[in-house]
C-alpha cells in the first residue's frame, strides 16, 4: 500500500524538529541567541528538505533512526541559517518570511548575523554526533559542506546578486539554481543513499531526481512570485521584478515556464519508475507526491 | 637545541596559507566570492591559531604533514570568518583591520556576510577532506563546531554584545572571553594534542596552558586598546571605551590587569614546565615563546 506524504509528515517531522530544538537548547547558553535560533527554526516552512531526506530513506527500504532525524535536521537547520542571511537588509532585504517578521526585524542584524552563523555551525555539530559510523559521518559531513558552501548554496546566492540588473541566458540562471536551490536538495537525496548504502544504479537515479526536483521547485518559485497569493506563500510577491533579476518566468514567459516545469518533473518521474524497475518491492509514492506538489 | 618562532613560522606558515588559498580558489568558482574570501584570509594577522597548532605538534614530537597545515588553515578560516562578521556596522562596525579597509568596506555588506559564511562552511569542508582517519577527523569537526559554535565562539560574541552598556563583574567577563577568544585557542591545542595522540596527562597541561593563553591574549588585547599604536596593532584604539565594554583595564586598571597578566603567562609556563618532567625530551621553547609574547 502506498503511503500518504500528509500522514509520513506527521509521523515524522515532528522528531525531526524535536533533535533540532533540543540541540540548539543544549548548545547555544546565551538567552537571545538561542531565541533568535529557535525563532527561525520554529517558523516552519514546509520542512521539503528533511521530508527529501526521510522519504528517500523510506524508498530505499531503511528503518528510520535517531541518526536520519539529525542529518534531516541539520539540513533544515543549514537551509534555515540561509534564509536568515538572505533576509538581511545587506542582501534580499525582505521584512517578512513564512508570513512571519524576519529574523533581524525582531532580534536586530547584529543578533541575526550571529543566529545564522551559529545554526551552520550547529548543524555540523549536529552531524558530527550522530550515531552513524565515522566512516559514513567524514562523507556526509564533506557533502553538506560542499553542497552548502562556496562551490554549492553560497557561490549560487552570490551569483544571483552579481546577476541583479543584467540580462543572463537561461543557461546562466539554470547555473545559478542549481547551486543556490538545487545543491541543498541534492545533498536531502544523496545524503539518504549514502546512509542507505544504495547501490549505484539507484544512486544515480535519485541524483538525477533530485536535479530535476531542484529546477522544478525554482521554476514553481518564480512561478509564484508573479502569480502567487501573498497570504499563501508568506512572502512578498513580485520581488524578483523589483529587485531587476532574470528568472524563469522573465526568460521564457509564464507559459512556457510552467511547461519547463512540467518537463523537469516528468523527468524526476521517470528516474522513480526506473528505480522500481531495479527495486521492485521500492514504494516510490513519497517522493512522487512529493515532485508533484511542484505542478 | 631549542627553536626559534621565527624560524618555525618562516618554515611553516606559508604552507598553510597556501592549503588555505588553493581551497578557496577551488571550490568558490564565483569572482568576487574567491576574491572577498582571499582578502581577509591575506590580511594576514599573526596567525597566532595556527602556529599553536603546529608548535603543539612539534612539542609533542609529531612530524608535521599536510593534514596538520590544513587544520591549522582551518582554523584561520574560522577566525578570520568571525572578524569579517563582527567588524560588519551591524555589529562592531569598524573600518580598518590589520591596517587594511575591512571586508565590508571593499566588497560590501552582502558579499561581506556571503564571504564570512563561506569561509566557515569551508573550514568544515577542508577539515572532513585531510588524510587523517575517519575517527579522528570527525572527533576534530565536533570540537571545532563546539569551539566555534553557540556554546563557543558565537556565545561568546553575544555575550560581549549583550554586555555593552552594562556593568558586569570579573566572572562574567572571564566567562565571555573562556568563550569569544578562549575558545578557538583552545580547539588549537586540543586539535593537535588529538592528532599526536597524546597521553592524558600531558593532554590536560596542554589544555591547562590553552586556558592561561586564552585569558592572557585578551587581556592583553584589552590593554593594548588602551596603550596601543595604531599604527602597530593595525586596529582602532580606544574602541572598548566608545562601545562602553567592560574590559580587564576598565575592571582592574591598567595596573592590575598588566599584574593578571603576567599571573597567568606564569600559570600557562608552569604547565610546560610539568609536561617536561612527564617528557625529557620534549622541546617546549616555541610554545614558551609564543606565550611570552604577550607580556
Amino acid at each position: 500500500m502506498s503511503k500518504t506524504l500528509a500522514l509520513f509528515s506527521a509521523q515524522h517531522l515532528p522528531q525531526v524538529e524535536e533533535h533540532m530544538f533540543s540541540f540548539v537548547k543544549h548548545y547555544a547558553d546565551e538567552a537571545t541567541l538561542q531565541t533568535a535560533m529557535s525563532y527561525s527554526l520554529e517558523a516552519g516552512g514546509k520542512r521539503i528538505r528533511p521530508l527529501l531526506v526521510l522519504a528517500t530513506l523510506d524508498l530505499l527500504q531503511v528503518p528510520i533512526t535517531a541518526a536520519h532525524y539529525q542529518v534531516a535536521g541539520a539540513l533544515e537547520m543549514i537551509h534555515t541559517y540561509s534564509l536568515i542571511h538572505d533576509d538581511l537588509p545587506a542582501m534580499d532585504n525582505d521584512d517578512l518570511r513564512r508570513g512571519k517578521p524576519t529574523n533581524h526585524k525582531v532580534f536586530g542584524e547584529g543578533m541575526a548575523i550571529l543566529a545564522g552563523d551559529a545554526l551552520l555551525t550547529e548543524s555540523f555539530h549536529m552531524v558530527a554526533q550522530v550515531a552513524l559510523p565515522a566512516e559514513v559521518k567524514v562523507v556526509i559531513l564533506e557533502q553538506l559542506a560542499l553542497q552548502s558552501g562556496s562551490a554549492g548554496m553560497i557561490g549560487g546566492q552570490v551569483g544571483d546578486i552579481e546577476a541583479e540588473n543584467q540580462q543572463i541566458n537561461l543557461e546562466h540562471l539554470a547555473s545559478i539554481h542549481r547551486r543556490k536551490t538545487g545543491a541543498l536538495i541534492k545533498f536531502a537525496i544523496d545524503s539518504a543513499a549514502i546512509m542507505a548504502q544504495a547501490n549505484q544504479a539507484v544512486s544515480q537515479h535519485l541524483h538525477h531526481y533530485a536535479e530535476q526536483f531542484g529546477i522544478a521547485f525554482q521554476i514553481k518559485d518564480d512561478i509564484l512570485d508573479v502569480i502567487g497569493d501573498e497570504a499563501v506563500i508568506g512572502k512578498k510577491v513580485g520581488s524578483d521584478e523589483t529587485l531587476n533579476k532574470s528568472t524563469y518566468t522573465s526568460l521564457l514567459g509564464l507559459d512556457d515556464a510552467a511547461k519547463k516545469l512540467s518537463e523537469h518533473i516528468e523527468s524526476g518521474l521517470a528516474s522513480l519508475e526506473a528505480i522500481t524497475v531495479l527495486m521492485p518491492a521500492a514504494d516510490t509514492s513519497l517522493l512522487v507526491e512529493l515532485i508533484n506538489k511542484l505542478r
